[in-house]
């Protein structure tokens, strides 16, 4: 089946879904991005993505092309239109197709954002639970990974390394300290606390993060918002990553060490369950 | 009138040119890129981009999907329809569109790398010397400046910020000391010697670099490789940059201070000199 996809307004069969080699996504890498995921064909947290997006745009000066009630109709019309019962909708803005390549930003009145949204079907994802094996990589990003940029090259590489080592994923190291993994959020539990590092623009500031840990301070656990080496974290006794599309998925072996007994942990387990029940209430 | 473009095999109308959506340049900015001058409808340094695009996309794993002689066939044909006498071919070349979003690389049997080349008519390239003002700014790019990535977001920004404080682009700080211009190799001159940083992951190896380093040391000319500081060049005797587009440009003013007489250098104009006029004797 061929899915249809979303280009400017338009709704379009994938394979005929194309952007000028002018973009400046393709270019300049000058584009920014949000994954919401789809559970009983409702959107999950769509309002904490519209609002992320919003802020992404903002911090790179590219005029928010959409308003919230237009994206939200054309994520639902996807869903819709593509059968989607569980799986994500990705979608992209970019500054634009300028009349040509230039460094400098083109006339906002003359080249408007690229608008790009598609569905990826992903059946039995809310019922998943693969238990990670992670490796860990130098972090060589750039500065403001709080802004959520197409610039995903080494997220990638780092996604390969993992694979070449026989794991899963790999978390990034700063400074001596681990920052995230290559597209979530990381946390470790220690003697029943949640340790995770804080905000800055040295991390993506997760939508799937801020719910969990709301939802853990409700559920009276006790959370420290800290940075952490990756000594540390092969010593917890356990660990879990947090993103849009994998809600909360347990890491189990860290650096080829077995974290505990080797299982998915008490409190990621626990998390992931609140998670799915609280945010399919509220999904739209 | 429109420009002829190349995608993939095809000479097109640049406004039919266009790449999927799930182009992996579009989506993970996993793409290298190269820029050659035309001058006097013919080739500049084209054996060394054509090295340096092989070492970029061998150190990303992306199959070299063209020939040097089929690429410089390329190359030569688009500067014939465009009638170009002076200008640039910009070429990117990405990992490919695959049938979905993935971090993963595709298999390489299933999905073969874009190539897209362009011109852009640039009258009185070789003529123009722009004495340039630059500010200073954090270098935050990512750690492998020597792979020619698309990730041309922050130099993008920083050309704004240029913009902005009224000069004409950014020079980049790193730990203290300058790394780059945001799209060219820098240099500082004192008492007749040329400093310049060493080659690392830190900077782009420039193909213009090379060739007026080796220029440079045939007239006698003392090089010094080294790291230096902003200060350090705001009281130098003069500064330039060089890049395959600009050749060898001087720098006047560096964060609003005049460098000696505020004049262009005579080093650097007498290495532009000796650049253009060795480069066109063996531009093909």
């Amino acid at each position: 089946m061929t899915r249809t996809v979303y280009v400017n307004g338009e709704y379009l069969p994938e394979t005929e879904a194309s952007v000028s080699i002018f973009d400046r996504g393709f270019l300049f890498a000058d584009a920014v991005y949000e994954v919401t995921s789809v559970l009983n064909g409702k959107l999950i947290d769509f309002e904490g993505h519209a609002v992320r997006l919003a802020r992404s745009l903002n911090e790179l000066g590219i005029e928010n092309p959409i308003s919230k009630e237009d994206l939200l109709e054309v994520h639902r019309e996807l869903v819709r239109v593509n059968e989607i019962d569980e799986g994500l909708v990705y979608l992209q803005i970019s500054r634009g197709a300028d009349s040509d390549r230039d460094f400098v930003f083109p006339d906002p009145e003359k080249v408007k954002p690229t608008v790009v949204l598609f569905t990826q079907n992903k059946p039995g994802l809310a019922e998943t639970v693969k238990p990670m094996k992670v490796i860990s990589i130098e972090d060589i990003r750039w500065g403001r990974r709080d802004i959520k940029t197409v610039q995903l090259l080494y997220p990638s590489m780092g996604k390969m390394m993992a694979k070449a080592a026989g794991a899963d994923d790999a978390w990034l190291i700063e400074d001596g300290f681990v920052t995230e993994g290559t597209s979530n959020n990381v946390y470790i539990v220690k003697d029943g606390k949640i340790i995770t590092r804080g905000l800055s623009n040295d991390i993506l500031h997760g939508i799937t993060r801020a719910a969990v840990l709301r939802f853990a301070e409700e559920a009276q656990m006790e959370i420290e918002e800290r940075n952490f080496t990756i000594e540390e974290a092969q010593n917890a006794d356990e660990a879990f990553f947090t993103s849009a599309s994998a809600f909360v998925m347990p890491v189990v072996e860290i650096d080829g060490k077995a974290l505990g007994d080797g299982a998915p942990g008490k409190v990621a387990l626990r998390l992931r369950e609140i998670y799915l029940d609280e945010s399919l209430k509220k999904a739209v």
